[in-house]
């Protein structure tokens, strides 16, 4: 509690983008989000006043920032689930707590929950039955680390004479899909729930590139059907805050791919495109604070990742110009990161009354920033 | 310039909260604003990282602050234009420049400026006529400070007895308005401006309390009549960055009351209400951007402001939990203050279809924040 302004103190592990754009949301709840970053140019270390540094797997300086924050939550899943128990031992309130983070640090822990719960998910094996049951779904299958993965990586397609990767993994039949789908929903210790309309998310080479919400010409009953999922496995797993539900949309139905306890990129078309961004959410649940109105602000609501283009391009400032005068609506949204080619520098957002208008208005903006037109 | 990231660094004198909201539209832009602050619990210095301590009066403190921002300008009016003129003079570009900055702060200044302009005002006399003008217009008048007020501080109704203050004024006629409106503008150096529907500012003890967008029932002539002539002073006394014109609504039409060089409470409606927010608007005017879109995001918007409450009420967390339970798509800005009863310490928002309902909806939020139900 900040005892000057009677308002919370909230806690991040992790200094990225997520942390960045929670500390915007929480700057309008009265609070300035305490972040232990890893380096002081991390992307919300630039931008915050509260930055502890220290590395997410040092126990000592996981315990010097949790001192005084009314709750620790987590910009990544990458502290150790020993860390985070040994913080609730000491007293600290963790959102999510050691238990629901296993399950988005362990691909194989959280497969056998999934499968016990009645969950649909692709058939898998772990690792050492990998040629058996390939022999049974049919190569190539999918190949994934139990631990560490993201952004695409972690995961591989592997065929019948391919190495196995020298990692802990398992191993998911190839899902014949027609989409991917993602259901975002927030979860307070109080129990309550709230669901963000389902988005679809479109992936290049493992990374999410675009995310339309609401999902175009999803099924009204299939659309219920994922949120449903999503506040049944918050709810299992005894999720506080965010939890992002990623989703095959096969003929047959929905299948759970991922899932992440922590904003997600599939919702950060909420920060104008939803009554109530993911990241405000996130903070209210965290806080037990009643969850804010998921609503939809516009009918059509298009996110596109800006990934750093080639070096030597037109200077990110002055692209940023010609996108202004290109398109005066269009949202930018900037992490502070150095341009790096094919790195997540930012994302862009449009909102309106036709998907397929935002849609292109999205992937042109960034486009836009990333080659300089 | 951040060399790391490419994007520019803006300056900002006062670390109040029009800062502190300035630095959260920074951040998707990439930005972290730099703040000149009087103290490190300033609203605004709470929550930023490139922060500079200083005084505003102080040369030097202005000098060491300034150094290497590519653009400063003002969360206030309260620096000395000789200052202003000084920054620029050692090459720093500041936005707006002493000679408009000028007549924010003069309010003799700006009479004359506007009257030579053929705008229409009040009718005015400099302070030593005031007996012989009052003989004219009728007591009571309004006097006000030529110099340093705001929030109603610096202008007094006189009546034909009172003492008048010791300090230099002026003298206004008493207008029988209808109501107040303002018009918000920005403009960038390029020239371009934009300009945000036209909004009712109601307020009480001279303090703006509610902000209602767009202004109901306005003629839509009379609308079209305030946005050019706010156009047009930004235009003529060359204005960069937001120019909010307060103006009077009488049968006879509009007369223009004040002026503001910076963001203003008549707009903080714009952050969900519009589709670029006043604080990325002047950012993006200072830096010499292209405009953003001023289009409203909903049809009906209403802003009021939240004041403190007396002490040994309801704690503020406890009374902000009530609110949320109450009305979860209401949207909250608290300014990082400590409660005094009266003071100003955030603003909440309502958006919606019907203009009664989001009126009742962000006046019961302000309320029930300011006494706990």
């Amino acid at each position: 509690m900040d005892t000057r302004t009677g308002l919370p103190v909230v806690g991040m592990v992790g200094g990225g983008q997520l942390a960045r754009m929670t500390h915007q949301a929480a700057i309008s709840l009265g609070q300035s989000l305490r972040i232990l970053a890893v380096a002081p140019d991390d992307g919300a270390a630039q931008v915050a006043a509260d930055v502890y540094l220290g590395h997410h797997t040092d126990l000592d300086a996981l315990r010097a920032f949790a001192n005084g924050c009314d709750v620790v939550t987590f910009d990544h899943e990458h502290v150790p689930v020993g860390h985070v128990a040994a913080l609730v031992a000491d007293g600290i309130n963790v959102a999510p707590g050691p238990g629901p983070l296993r399950y988005v640090q362990d691909k194989r822990a959280m497969r056998e929950r999934l499968a016990e719960l009645g969950v649909p998910i692709p058939r898998w094996a772990a690792g050492a039955e990998a040629a058996r049951f390939a022999a049974t779904v049919g190569w190539p299958v999918v190949v994934k680390a139990v631990r560490g993965g993201y952004d695409g990586r972690g995961v591989w397609f592997v065929d019948r004479d391919d190495p196995l990767p020298e990692v802990e993994l398992i191993v998911e039949e190839r899902v014949p899909l027609r989409r991917e789908l993602a259901a975002l929903v927030a979860r307070s210790p109080f129990g309550q729930v709230a669901a963000y309309p389902v988005v679809e998310t479109v992936q290049r080479d493992g990374i999410c590139v675009e995310v339309l919400a609401p999902a175009p010409d999803l099924d009204p009953r299939r659309a219920v059907e994922a949120q449903q999922l999503a506040i049944r496995l918050a709810d299992e797993l005894a999720v506080v805050g965010l939890l992002a539900v990623e989703l095959f949309e096969t003929e047959a139905g929905l299948l759970v791919n991922e899932l992440a306890m922590r904003p997600h990129n599939s919702g950060h078309w909420t920060i104008e495109g939803a009554r109530t961004s993911q990241f405000e959410q996130h903070l209210r649940a965290v806080l037990d604070y009643p969850m804010g109105d998921t609503g939809l602000t516009a009918p059509a609501v298009a996110m596109a990742n800006v990934l750093g283009g080639e070096a030597g391009g037109m200077p990110i400032d002055e692209r940023l110009h010609h996108l202004f005068a290109a398109d005066p609506a269009v949202k930018v949204h900037f992490y502070g990161k150095q341009v790096q080619p094919g790195r997540k520098i930012g994302h862009v957002t449009a909102l309106g009354e036709d998907m397929a208008t935002v849609r292109e208005r999205a992937l042109r903006a960034a486009r836009w920033l990333r080659e300089g037109g």
